[in-house]
């Protein structure tokens, strides 16, 4: 697909040697001071600036502006020689910021202007000519849809990751039922390999939503400037062909005024993290001493300050409550958005931590979600020893009254009523007898004990997408054909 | 496309005829009554009901019963007269549910069981049967994503003709110019029509949205079952290929715990009233005393109970007002989702009330969006007679420079310091001297006159994307091509 | 403490006969008609109106309007007669809507201008006056924290009839020993009624946000007019006085803008929601065939459509699921006012619904609560078989060692090697020989086995708010006289 | 009052020099390493640590700690000896933290074993039994609620200089007299006194609001361990005394899983927000050039990076901006508890970031709004200019006729057709001759012109709360009692 040429790789991590300012700053400074007669208070440089945080972005700009630059020159704004000592000037820049040597300024307000100011201090006035043509508003814009662009990409492999890590335990997992639930009651016989699989279906979903959002977050507004274009013959098709953006936002004003790619971002990240939710609270029951249906990896466990017995299941819990800062992060920015007129409005700004705390979060989820999913063990023999509890067979024994021709709401009240007779004894249904079956009907002979039992009435299921034996391992097959999964022989 | 073949039509005003019941129901009432031994609390009734708002569903729930019904038929569940007897009955009870005269019962808690019931009241034991090899579970999200689709079709219908109340505009706004703003401040001049279209550039990546979100919508959950599939030998294909789902769900536990589709549409719905709140926000600062671009019709405001000079925006402040609904109901589903396990849990019954919520609020106001944008006159004199405050020239007179060779950040602070030359007199940059002009910089001699004035800055305008007349007829060009409006002649 | 005295009933149930009106309203029909010269659009009456949710306020309407009235004639707006004949309307307008009788009109807007009216119609011009000197911003503010007012106090008497099912509980439940948990694994042994007295002291602070947010709710705003005050000579606090305000808001631009109570009041009910959450997620766990600690009353259960085996705990799945839509509410609240101007702008309109809906379910699940606590029971044998487990007394031995003179983390290092060996055999700790403990610790002699074991855990708790049965006895006992409970004898 | 004693102040910007470790850790690193046979992987500790946020509670945690080992040494569980030398390890570490030289490490997790393992590293074996009768889930709660009681105090004293820079301004805007506005429309003359004393009434509502939460926020819940409470003879009282807590938690469950106290304190924070979110919205529109009232103090403006000539309010769409983050993270708490049963669950571990965030944001937020009001002028001029457009005199005439004994609704409809009349010919209302008021209502007679217009409207009001020139400066006179602020002579 080529997408994964464009450099994909997070920084978040990347030193940023933040230097305060205490003094009012000159005004000079500033990239727009000409029109103001006074300087700017120190608390509102602190209060405004936003390199702190989008440093994260310094790969995305540099590769950004070179592609600008290289595009002016080639409509002539720039000479040649000018282009590449601007090109050359951003990749040492660029160097020395992955170095964790480039020295941020608070008082120049971003990541962008920083790295502007040091161009300029390296090779002089040329670097003036580099913000020809466009403004912050399109500049940001550009460089955050390359970083989401990216996050999209390093998340849909550590998606399949997880979805391998599922589909990888189905070989070890081969005929293991469990008890399948609605309401956390006893509710039918599921295999475990169903259950891995119902994990990869929610995943599958969840690629599709992020490759839809890549479409959107792939348009180039590079050239859209401040918020009505620019009177400079530029070539905005050049740099997004650079840039591998598919197509070129085509109104300045929406350009200027548009998060809808972050949010939709944030909302595709949202519903992975509730995914993810689901999944851990499951687990985190089936680590209870009263489930007991999984051991997890110590590993992935932590213990408690007081309490010396204690094996928590502390990266399941996170993963949940984590979904919490997720779901938070993505109203932030409806409530961002809501209501501002266009264009451009500085409360944007506000914009960018949330995206890059809900991506840095869920990446990491997933992450270490396919590291435990890999490493825990079912309780196999817990899990049989109490498998006939719940009644779990009670529905196919429905069916199978269905079967003798018996309405189905007709058939329900039968087996409900024997349900009720068992659970008075105490007893699953096998251990009814044979006049116990022919009282609720007298279709119920002895050919009944032929359906009875969690194990029977596992096989006895047959429609696609259901857990039949033969119905799941096809669907094991596709995806492991899908994902490229070898069995072992 | 042929996707609106499926019977797009809001049935959300249906009269509900609900007749709640003071009485303990008697437990044989229940579509489940066989284990149970006791009856359930009226007060647990009214709790635990859906029919108050699920009742918008009935016409699903007949296609899709109909549908279930033919598909038993045809695998030799059900002969061909009991299938008939049952899809005559289901019309009949659908007509009389469109007709307002079927009385819902609240003890029968949904729709799904009120229909069941009125089908075994009239044809008798041959009703008991059509619940075969399905469980609520998959009948609702069967149902459930039946509306939404229709939903979908019918909004994006909606948007089109709020695309088209734009465009259409942009015949008589020909040639108009606003202030365009960032942080609310006079920036560059733009075209009316630029903003026109800026919407519909908005409008148009909703649609995308909702019509990805359509094809996750449209994949069969029903005969999944409960939880597990089924033992009986159904044909899911014939039921997806009459109702016109694309695909069939692979995974019976992630079908009957999925409500991804819900909440992405809910999703898509809060980004469009997001959308519409900007629309909303800017027309009602346009149509206040100071800004007076903008005259709205009369028949989209009301008055003061009080102030008798009144003539209130209500109807743009409600639309405002309701993204707090739309954006709430979003949460909700969010919140609702968290930290359930596998596979239904009845928490997921909350999720209708939001969707119904959202999708009826943002189908009335694109509805009366397009009424407004279609009737609201723009104040071209008054916008004319203080077009020239806020210095929108300065972009483009710094541009200028920069042609003639003067670095962006030079020319920026040149020119900066013009405008505060200006500022100081109270004068448009047009009115400073030649003199004033050459001062800053010597390349300004009287040519520079030439380009001041925002005729000319908006004439100067030329990148793909911006408000250059010649660029912004080509967007109405292409717009009135894609939304098939006629021009007059 | 008197408060009681306001009437407080529900009616969110009064039927509502609303007659919407298919044809174009004449003009005239609007108490703002003067200034327009053309009619309204009937969709945006029907996007604008809010008798459809807003008829839950006529009793406190009537309440505050007969206040208001009475005070006109105080100060010589009205006559005396002219006030006897509107209160006297008023009145009777009251029983039509208490009766059902009533038929409010759509294009009418709201229950306000339905009964001002109604209240013409009934007694002609003099019901004209009846609007002097207040605008519907203060009419509706007062109206709605009159209702608000009513419903925080029946609130309270619910939330106290929960405590009450709570340690009602504590005598049956008596002696019986639960395991507690954190991260949902066994920690340490905890008494049932140490749980019960858990849920009441969240709901105790429950009960004193609901008390802090009623002072600040009950503040009278009437008279504060549409943003400035009036001209007239009015008698606010006489007003106030009547309706058991206790102080008058003292700016009219803040009261006009000012939705804080409405707010505050859907948080306090967004915190009792989570409260019961966290107990019927607590519940719902405790009623798996896994942990099995509990048997839930059946009344407040429900089965399946399909499975004839199932009972499920639907009411606490509500009851948490619930907590979504009370969460989204509160969300849809602050969404709508955040970047509002002074003062009154229409979106406030949007405030009602998500209060009352708020109101209603909270109050539908503390009342539902209150019962399913009272007859739920506990599983003392499946409890009790289970309780050595997980090693409860581990920290209780770890305390012990400490005792005996050993820093507290060099301790929990010995019992925690002494419960891995534990764990390795399968057999608590009380299990062990006397030899491995002196291996662990030679201070560890066969004293040990005296506090070994879950009844000697319990027994050696003592801190004050702990676990301790004497302690809890205490605490009983505090809170029998608290809610002045009587024990049987 | 005394409760600033606490030692309230910042630390949020404390150098947190934190130290990633690549390797495995070794499993006896950890505090709870005795039961565990294996080694934490290195992402995990990533995942799970919250040190690299929770280093702001160091200040807390070393006087809590401090207090808590005075406690044990009073009940004899530590020699006078060994409580010396752990309060003055405990010292010394907090002037490391405080000057920046100690090194955090990420494999010690929190705040609370970075400190714990350099007591011990300091002064052996002692520091070992600080952690008696104590978890760290109480030792978390005591020390946030105390970083959440100093950030009450704190904001609390910021309230009150915004408070006190609203009413400094009364005098210099004494008689300057503004539009008041509904609907964004032009409703009736407001002093502009009047408009900063209703943001004086929100602000003073925080401070109840925060006062009430800090009521519950100032409980004690260490002792209460784990979950249960402790064996060992603590002494809680001295404790709480010792820190200045008003009342012990009375139920270690309950304790265990509580964070009302944060979640209240964000939604108070929200609240806040939102209030100041309607002061940006308000001042961002009057600083436009088409409102025209407002001059921003230019060291609380930026620029723009393309257009010369733009004077930006940042810090107001910043103030505006970051209410979406405080309201997203109070979200995200009530995402974070819903549904977790009790006790403990590491879920909690994600409240912190949010609170801190929302605490810090509106401190900030609050302290540059005081700085931009003192510092904003208004264009007195241009606002006197335009006060007669928009009929603000209109409810005033129409107050005038009810005066005349004219039935209000009468009167409103009068006065309408008449504003309609003035809007068609352009003019206010003192502007149309005697003859077209006489049209109207006989009793317009000449006296009529002595009440319109705004001077003499703003002069009639006189209801308590209104805009009345001597009510609102009784309320000025009372607020600057209130916050002690001296008037100029």
């Amino acid at each position: 697909m080529g997408r994964k040429d464009h450099g994909a790789r997070s920084v978040s991590s990347t030193a940023c040697l933040l230097i305060p300012r205490p003094l009012m700053s000159a005004p000079s400074d500033k990239p727009w001071s000409g029109v103001f007669d006074g300087a700017t208070d120190p608390r509102v440089e602190k209060f405004t600036e936003s390199v702190s945080f989008d440093h994260r972005l310094y790969e995305q700009d540099i590769r950004g502006s070179s592609a600008h630059a290289r595009m002016l020159a080639s409509v002539g704004v720039l000479s040649d020689e000018e282009c590449r000592q601007i090109v050359e000037g951003l990749e040492q820049i660029g160097s020395q910021i992955a170095a964790g040597t480039f020295v941020f300024r608070q008082e120049l307000e971003d990541i962008h202007m920083n790295i502007e100011r040091a161009l300029i201090e390296q090779i002089g006035d040329v670097g003036r000519k580099l913000h020809t043509s466009r403004s912050r508003n399109d500049q940001v814009s550009t460089d955050f849809r390359l970083w989401i662009r990216d996050a999209i990409d390093r998340l849909d492999g550590l998606l399949v990751q997880l979805q391998r890590a599922f589909v990888s335990r189905c070989e070890r997992d081969q005929g293991v039922v469990l008890p399948g639930y609605t309401h956390l009651q006893r509710a039918q016989p599921v295999l475990a390999n169903h259950y891995w699989l119902a994990y990869c279906e929610k995943l599958e979903r969840d690629r599709t939503r992020l490759d839809d959002c890549r479409t959107r977050v792939n348009q180039l507004p590079l050239g859209t400037a401040a918020l009505a274009g620019t009177s400079i013959p530029i070539d905005r098709q050049m740099v997004a062909d650079e840039l591998g953006f598919e197509e070129l936002v085509a109104n300045s004003l929406d350009s200027s005024s548009d998060r809808d790619f972050a949010i939709e971002f944030c909302f595709v990240l949202a519903l992975i993290a509730e995914h993810l939710s689901t999944w851990a609270e499951e687990w985190i029951l089936w680590s209870t001493s009263e489930f007991n249906f999984l051991r997890l990896p110590q590993a992935y466990c932590t213990g408690s300050s007081i309490m010396p017995q204690k094996i928590n299941p502390d990266v399941l819990e996170l993963t949940r409550g984590k979904t919490a800062r997720v779901v938070g992060n993505l109203q932030s920015l409806l409530v961002l958005v809501k209501g501002l007129p266009l264009a451009y409005n500085r409360d944007l700004q506000e914009d960018k931590e949330r995206v890059f705390d809900s991506a840095e979060t869920v990446e990491a989820c997933v992450g270490l979600a396919a590291a435990v999913v890999a490493g825990a063990e079912l309780n196999r023999k817990a899990i049989a020893e109490r498998l006939e509890q719940g009644y779990l067979d009670a529905t196919t024994l429905m069916e199978y009254l269905i079967g003798l021709g018996i309405p189905q709401r007709t058939a329900h009240g039968i087996i409900g009523s024997l349900v009720a007779v068992a659970m008075k004894r105490g007893v699953p249904l096998a251990e009814l007898s044979q006049a116990e079956f022919q009282a609720a009907h007298e279709a119920l002979d002895e050919k009944v004990f032929g359906v009875l039992g969690v194990e029977r009435a596992i096989e006895a299921f047959s429609s696609y997408g259901s857990t039949a034996p033969t119905e799941v391992a096809k669907q094991v097959a596709m995806w492991r054909e899908r994902l490229q999964i070898q069995v072992s022989s």
